[in-house]
């Protein structure tokens, strides 16, 4: 050990310099590359216990009208301002196994089987990371879906269209219900995306499920511990929870925003899948108030794995805290 | 499908008294409780892949002095803050594999066997996290250590005091060893926590290691692509590292900060372990500052796993906002 003033300057002048240095160049031999970790985690509401099992994540250029009430560069400044890159759009997608009161229930299932195969991996992760968690898909008592959007809907059917949790009860919100199976309404649709998603959900529901689901209602218990509120805008029927056990409870918020560094920090957005967006922007500013003055967690589907935080209020919008990952449950 | 107008009543009803409601009763069946997921986690920095294999944490109630300059009450405060409970605090830990230039290199190491079992597996965690990541530990070629505290070290042992990595080089700091290994140093030691580090680190460099380590110096690589920075305070020889691959870049802190809730929050706070708080505190505001300059990402020691993030000035302070995890990569 010999140790010389010339050592500590070079350390001090090194470290003045680090904000400038030079990229150093990069090594020849490629490391092999490792496989990323399974994107579950748990945590416990009292005596329930959550398990986040993500369903991947998509990413796509930033279209001009991903927010409709807001201009494409206010949009990127967004972005810029949480470090991320301009002009890309990240959507991540968290479905839920819940373990209650002795019952198995999953909410929401994810892209399904076919995106997976589309999107090489990158969403449709549900089944996968499922089977990773220890979940048997036999072994499901209950899926409850929030509304009929094609991210929430589309991993109730397996690659061959055969029910993906064969043994649960599939519940629905029963306005949700009403709406997409209305021959009426679909005959109104207007546009290629909203006739896309009648055309998908009968083929879910009607050519997958035969129709064998079970509506529920507002106001009341969707499954024991878990109140089903309303939260529409997003779509007809939407649908979050309050699930509930001894003095603890989260807020399962489903949609109420999307990617919650543009829609949590800019309540005002309306993002172009919100099918009615004031209304979904009315909604989303009395779910965060109450959020932020209850100082209650909230468990987001589109928001970054593992997908649970806090909210406080900043400005003219908020903020989300993520809770911090617990490594032992 | 029978709606009524009821029905939507009594789920706005519902949804405006949400906040209030009580509590619903515990149900009766507990469910059997699943394994949280193996900490590990991985993204890239240019052609090099890092892991963060975490530790596990630690929670013990906040003393006094735990921050040597502020109130107890401004700490709970502070905690309040980012909603975590009072009077308690959490620290994780955060060993990092890297993979650069066909290179399979570990930087720190974590509490050690014996905390494993101490904590009850709550701390510890880092060979079987890491075994779960498929690291094996004899393929490790280099154990960067940052400093000499035992959080760091104490996991270059197994539980029988063998080289927890037999076939890796075990690269120190040259001013940490050279204070730690010195024996009038030692003898100047006052404090049971002083002697206690002082005879830890002659349990692990001396009888677990045989003094066999390779020094490194600032401002200089300590492994090809990983630029050894100078970052004093919290220990006399304490280092950061800036790990570059082609244009990307990323900064690990070591313990610049502990807690960032606590710490990147409130940069002038001095942690009871800093040995030279107001020393620590000069170089955090400089870290920190050209962090958020920069915008330059951090890996963080003691942040919540995994300890990616970028920094931002807020007020007096910063805020770390954390790099959104990614399900593929």
């Amino acid at each position: 050990m010999h140790l010389t003033r010339r050592h500590a300057l070079a350390g001090a002048a090194a470290f003045a310099a680090a904000p400038l240095l030079p990229a150093l160049p990069a090594k020849a031999a490629a490391p092999a590359a490792g496989k990323q970790n399974a994107s579950f985690y748990r945590y416990k509401v009292g005596d329930a216990e959550v398990t986040v099992v993500s369903d991947g994540a998509s990413t796509f250029p930033l279209a001009d009208s991903f927010v409709t009430n807001a201009k494409k560069e206010d949009v990127n400044a967004a972005l810029e301002k949480v470090f991320r890159p301009r002009d890309s759009v990240t959507i991540y997608f968290g479905p839920l196994v819940i373990n209650t009161g002795g019952k198995l229930i999953v909410v929401d299932t994810g892209n399904g089987p076919a995106a997976f195969a589309n999107s090489k991996g990158a969403a449709g992760q549900f089944a996968s990371n499922l089977a990773a968690a220890g979940v048997d898909a036999k072994a499901v008592d209950t899926v409850v879906i929030s509304h009929f959007h094609g991210d929430h809907v589309n991993g109730l059917l397996t690659a061959d269209n055969q029910p993906a949790f064969p043994n649960a009860e599939v519940m629905v919100p029963a306005v949700e219900w009403k709406f997409w199976m209305d021959d009426g309404e679909m005959s109104r649709a207007s546009g290629d995306r909203m006739t896309g998603l009648f055309k998908n959900n009968r083929r879910v529901f009607e050519a997958g499920l035969n129709k064998k689901v079970t509506p529920y209602e507002w106001g009341k218990e969707v499954v024991p511990g878990m109140l089903a509120v309303e939260t529409i805008g997003h779509t007809p029927g939407h649908t979050s929870y309050v699930l509930s056990s001894g003095s603890d409870k989260v807020f399962i918020q489903s949609d109420v925003t999307n990617n919650p560094d543009l829609f949590v920090r800019n309540p005002g957005w309306q993002a172009f899948f919100d099918q009615d967006g004031p209304q979904a922007e009315t909604t989303r500013r009395k779910v965060y108030d109450m959020l932020a003055v209850e100082k209650m967690r909230v468990q987001g589907f589109h928001y970054p794995f593992p997908g649970l935080a806090n909210i406080e209020k900043d400005g003219a919008g908020y903020r989300w805290i993520p809770t911090p990952w617990n490594p032992s449950i």
